[in-house]
């Protein structure tokens, strides 16, 4: 069975494999593995150890956001948020729940934020202290360009928070070359192939030392995970860690390193989407995005405007070929998901168009085309 | 290798290789599986479905309390906190670091909380709403009287929020006979041996339906974990689950079943310690606790006072004879500690009281009676 959504993954047996040992979080034999994954985090992010620092955190990216949005925007900041889609709302949403002005900015949700737009509001609002970017929009599949918006924010005197937890591992991210970035947040269980129940944030020293007493909330302070991490020598966790998935991403680190990094990696994804994008205007489908703005991790088609058409029949007969797919979607129209990430090869992409192509047959929908009507 | 720490646990080769699949957690195949763990744990709870909900948060054990207190107790709001040791501390710390105001209570940390005095500092402060109550306090091993701490809380017209993080599944809880706890908070990975990073919250439905708004954390909010629950039919998380260790933990339930529940887990625990406490007087050592106080769950006992004595070494040796216990005490005075839960039998104690007895000769330590001195 393949998982083709944008994450949880499918992951390497071997990655799996290695979450089948008890293990003592607070034991000297754990504190490497803990210390060494923070380290490799580091590197894939571009950090540089002093400058930056790599931080764990148990639990899922939502998670990781709002500790990156508390511990950086003090209480009653205001952060701008361009509404890129589901994503950026959820920050959104994190941000005021944890009493922060959030500034909305209206983008078109099928194209990159133009940076010029960015900089036109926060030139016209002085209060604004952060910009909070999703990288790549899960709900559209649209990369947001991190360098150009940080640019602006940069040339505005402005910090950006970077949500790259569909991105990490994929798409480049050089901290190092961004120094108007605080913090950028991620998860084990996207693009480095790992198991759920981990979120890292790689954030710089002195944005973290002058973030202290922002947070409101001990469980989400960046800043005091950071100064734990100082004190016990960087080698344990505050409260319990999911060890067994820790041990998973070590070995999911491993086969990164091994495939060649993120570049490979990347690679590896574009090539995955492609091979689908392809795939469905031969079965007749419709990628929702137009090809220049479609990015490698996940892809929206256009439903068949069939009336056969049921998504969750789909979805079941997708399943019973070996793929599982989205049981949702997140345009104003219908569609389908499709994930480009994970343990998985433009082969398997070439074997799920084929899968596609029968189950159509199958269900009896004729009119593959697209329909933009409202569900 | 046993881990005799009072959680992460050792736990059952069986259940560790559950965590060894792929799993589509939005997925109508994942859905069976979140509903039927949390109507598990509602049940072994003594909770009324209806009347409460067992509700699961990504994270671990601090990260529930954290949600217990914001849902509960509203901002500003005032609670009662018996000092019972570092886990009421941490409670503390959670509650003021999120803006409630900790009523401190002042308390003996090597015996029961009086239910008496905790209802005289209720009648000396009537604007306190809450009490928070660890049950097991992991660093003493002494446990609170839950049920007759609660009869004074309900006597005073106040709110229990209990912590069972490290009780859960052994010691008896009927949240259904305690009208007055909003809430019980505990883990996966403590006495009912699964893994760790998952915790649950069982609450009153009321309680859940009249904190709406309090929270101040999207992430954190019970109240909308509930809502988000009902809404989409109780098999949904709101954010990516660490869909292996729910699965592992589903097949720690049905071991805690075959073995009897929560009845013969206790009744295995109170034999392991009984073991323990034996053994090490039987070595000369000396337990922390008097017997009658020394509760089932985490035994600390006298470091010896010989000169030789270094609790690392000691640590170390008795990894080589397959055993890991904590390499830190929580004690004013030297101590070690020693866990009594998890897939370990009185004989596995057995077995690590000659280990210590081995390795204290080994160690050259003669002398094995209690220092009082400070480390
Ligand atoms: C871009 C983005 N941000 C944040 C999240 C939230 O992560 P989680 O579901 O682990 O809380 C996701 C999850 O899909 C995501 O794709
Ligand atoms: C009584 C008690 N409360 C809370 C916690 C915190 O749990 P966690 O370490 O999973 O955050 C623990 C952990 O040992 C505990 O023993």
């Amino acid at each position: 069975m393949l998982l083709l959504i944008p994450g949880p993954v499918t992951t390497r047996p071997e990655v799996r494999q290695a979450m089948t040992q008890d293990h003592a979080p607070w034991d000297n034999a754990f504190r490497p593995l803990y210390a060494s994954v923070r380290e490799r985090v580091l590197a894939i992010a571009g950090g540089v150890p002093g400058t930056h620092a790599s931080l764990a955190l148990q639990g899922c990216g939502h998670f990781a956001t709002e500790a990156a949005v508390r511990t950086f925007v003090p209480p009653g900041g205001r952060i701008l948020i361009p509404a890129t889609g589901s994503y950026a709302d959820r920050m959104a949403r994190l941000a005021r729940e944890a009493g922060r002005v959030v500034v909305p900015l209206t983008v078109a949700q099928t194209e990159p934020v133009s940076p010029a737009v960015v900089a036109a509001a926060l030139a016209a609002d002085p209060t604004i202290s952060h910009v909070g970017l999703v990288y790549s929009e899960t709900s559209s599949g649209v990369i947001h360009d991190a360098i150009a918006i940080g640019e602006a924010v940069r040339a505005a005197g402005r910090r950006l928070i970077l949500d790259a937890v569909s991105a990490f591992g994929a798409l480049p991210l050089d901290i190092s070359a961004q120094p108007e970035m605080d913090v950028a947040v991620f998860t084990t269980n996207k693009c480095l192939e790992g198991l759920p129940g981990l979120s890292f944030a790689v954030a710089r020293v002195d944005s973290l030392t002058g973030a202290v007493g922002n947070a409101g909330s001990w469980s989400f302070d960046l800043a005091d995970i950071y100064a734990h991490a100082l004190r016990s020598g960087w080698g344990s966790f505050r409260f319990t860690p999911p060890a067994q998935v820790l041990a998973a991403f070590q070995t999911a680190l491993d086969f990164f390193d091994v495939e060649g990094g993120q570049a490979a990696r990347l690679a590896r994804y574009t090539a995955n989407a492609r091979t689908l994008y392809d795939g469905m205007l031969s079965l007749g489908l419709e990628p929702c995005l137009a090809r220049d703005v479609q990015g490698p991790i996940v892809m929206n088609v256009h439903a068949p405007s069939d009336p056969a058409w049921s998504l969750q029949a789909f979805v079941d007969a997708l399943k019973e070929a070996g793929f599982v797919i989205s049981n949702f979607y997140n345009t104003e129209y219908p569609s389908f998901r499709v994930g480009c990430i994970g343990a998985v090869t433009p082969g398997d992409m070439q074997r799920f168009i084929s899968a596609v192509d029968q189950v159509l047959v199958r269900l009896g929908i004729k009119n593959r085309s697209a329909s933009r009507q409202a569900a």
